[in-house]
């Protein structure tokens, strides 16, 4: 057992694009209920239930998402013990460095769980072992991410390369972080053996996140302490702040990733033992669910004739698909996504052409590629 | 030119589930506006303008669609000489006998030429004279079918194998109609060079037509004639009767083609000089309009990413199409259809799987064939 109780740190900022049309900028996908009856959100948040272990967890998201988290976290009976809320959106340095900075002021030596809340992860007793694995190293000051066995040469996922093991441990240290990779470089880790899928989990000391935050990211760190400093209560009945937009908005939109992990010394890596999902895409989405005998899955009201390998699902229309082989349909009222299902990263460039102003925030529109919009 | 003056006969009752979602019961596609400002009912009707040529025309359709069909006819300035409106929904057959009889009233030498609503036709000058030409058999004594020169071998239309050519015409007399051939039976027909689309289209004099049902569908021909007896004005400002629903009802539901065209010795065939096409799918609708550098044509609020030879047309959602090629996506907040290009003859089979009451009532859920419902 690990010396101190974990606090996990719930980043629930994303916007989602890429499952347009059901995620968007009024409810990311964080907050949908995509493979059951509780959210992505609430499923993250359930995955502490175990107060033996974990302090009730904090969450970081845009004010935007206040009412949204509150509700869906009282659904499940989960007290957060902290709410940060975001006046606008910055990337996830500007997040973690608000967690960080709020939990050392309670307890420097506070190991933060810093976890994604749009991650599918089913076995929570093999997630707690290596969340322990990962504890004892972030306790003698690492910053120490969890590492997926990839089981295909994906192109949609940052890759960790592996280096010496950590004496008196499970962990490794990180020789690299690695971009996204084409798909001959993804086929080239994948039989390397020496790369794991970068889950974009870690944990980590509190002081030791500021520590690297100000030798690495100085001006973001002063950014974010003002924004506490100038912040407001979150919430009537919900402990927690929401940051002072003045200085807020001075910080740089940067991930914690480029800020800090790439750059740090004290990064460190233990594998992930339990089954995990980035359901970043609708085609990552499709696996992991049961298909029918035609290789289907298909939601809501839709109908198919001589259809394989494909995934319909429909929040409202009714929606025939006909004569298509691994095509993705997903429909609403107020749009309709029909892609290829190995062109599902691309639906980011496509919102982005449809102009709308919910998506395409968060997208650049030099990189679209090839759009046409009528 | 010819002795008396034509009465164009339009049938406006079809439901059209093939153009689903845009068509549907509550508008079928002869009233949607679907390749200019004007609907095909709208273009059929403008066809006759020539008044030195034909008289008003005279149309035929579901009682449902009264309104419909008043107010299309009202904005293009089109004065009905009668509006034939059915109870329920009966074939092609009940529809023509319906129209000879009331023409037979009047006139029994009047010229008959019966028109589907939802044919395209640009070309109103060469039209005209297939249609001389057909008046001339007609006349005669013949029912004259407009023949097509096929340009493909098309599985969608029926056919007509040539006979002998007649006496001072331009007309052949009709050997066989055939029925929607497979693909190898219709590259056959294409070769042969004797084989031309059944354009659905036809003349005849009255008389000839009541004596040819009275002949080869005599039960029908009684209804009909009850159902006219007892009929009701349709509308107070516009000619035309309500059929009496208890006769009506026991009319046959058969087609035409079926009922008297496939039996009867007095067919001939007209060659159909003008352009011409059934916009009977969406294959169909596509062919007719200019895609473009790509080879898409996209209407409304889409958005394209790496998509070839599609057709893509939303009536409201927004619609992101990505990585795929001939593919149809037609899209409305109610209904959505995604099909290879080549499987859009399957749309009924969708339409009926969906269990809509609008589109399925022409549907035979037995021909359903590979049709998965979730």
């Amino acid at each position: 057992m690990i010396p101190t109780k974990i606090t996990p740190t719930v980043l629930a900022g994303g916007s989602g694009s890429r499952l347009w049309p059901l995620s968007n900028e009024a409810t990311p996908k964080q907050f949908l209920r995509l493979t059951s009856d509780w959210s992505m959100l609430q499923q993250t948040l359930m995955r502490f239930d175990d107060t033996a272990r974990f302090k009730a967890p904090m969450v970081v998201c845009s004010e935007k998402y206040r009412e949204l988290v509150i509700e869906q976290s009282a659904e499940i009976s989960c007290s957060l013990s902290d709410l940060l809320l975001e006046p606008m959106k910055r990337d996830s340095a500007a997040a973690i460095a608000a967690a960080a900075l709020r939990a050392a002021t309670l307890d420097a030596d506070a190991l933060l769980l810093i976890c994604p809340s749009d991650h599918l992860i089913h076995d929570t007793s093999r997630f707690t072992k290596s969340v322990d694995d990962a504890a004892a190293l972030a306790a003698r000051g690492y910053i120490v991410t969890f590492g997926v066995a990839p089981t295909h040469p994906e192109t949609g996922y940052g890759y960790i390369r592996c280096g010496a093991k950590l004496e008196a441990s499970d962990g490794l240290l990180v020789d690299q972080f690695v971009e996204k990779p084409d798909a001959p470089t993804a086929c080239g880790y994948l039989a390397s053996g020496r790369h794991l899928w970068n889950s974009g989990m870690f944990m980590a000391r509190a002081d030791v996140l500021v520590e690297e935050l100000s030798k690495l990211a100085p001006d973001l760190l002063a950014a974010i302490r003002s924004a506490i400093n100038e912040g407001e209560p979150a919430d009537d009945a919900t402990p927690g702040l929401k940051l002072g937009s003045d200085a807020f908005k001075t910080a740089p939109s940067i991930s914690f990733d480029y800020a800090v992990m790439e750059k740090s010394k004290r990064t460190a890596v233990v594998r992930a033992h339990f089954d995990w999902c980035d359901l970043g895409s609708w085609d990552a989405l499709a696996d992991v669910m049961a298909p029918d005998t035609a290789g289907n899955i298909c939601q809501g009201a839709v109908a198919t004739v001589d259809v394989q390998g494909s995934y319909c699902r429909s929040a409202g229309p009714e929606v025939a698909v006909i004569g298509l082989e691994n095509v993705v349909v997903i429909a609403t009222e107020s749009g309709v996504l029909v892609a290829s299902k190995n062109a599902c990263q691309d639906v980011k460039k496509a919102v982005a052409a449809l102009s709308r102003p919910k998506g395409a925030t968060e997208l650049e529109a030099e990189h679209a590629g090839r759009v046409n919009v009528q």
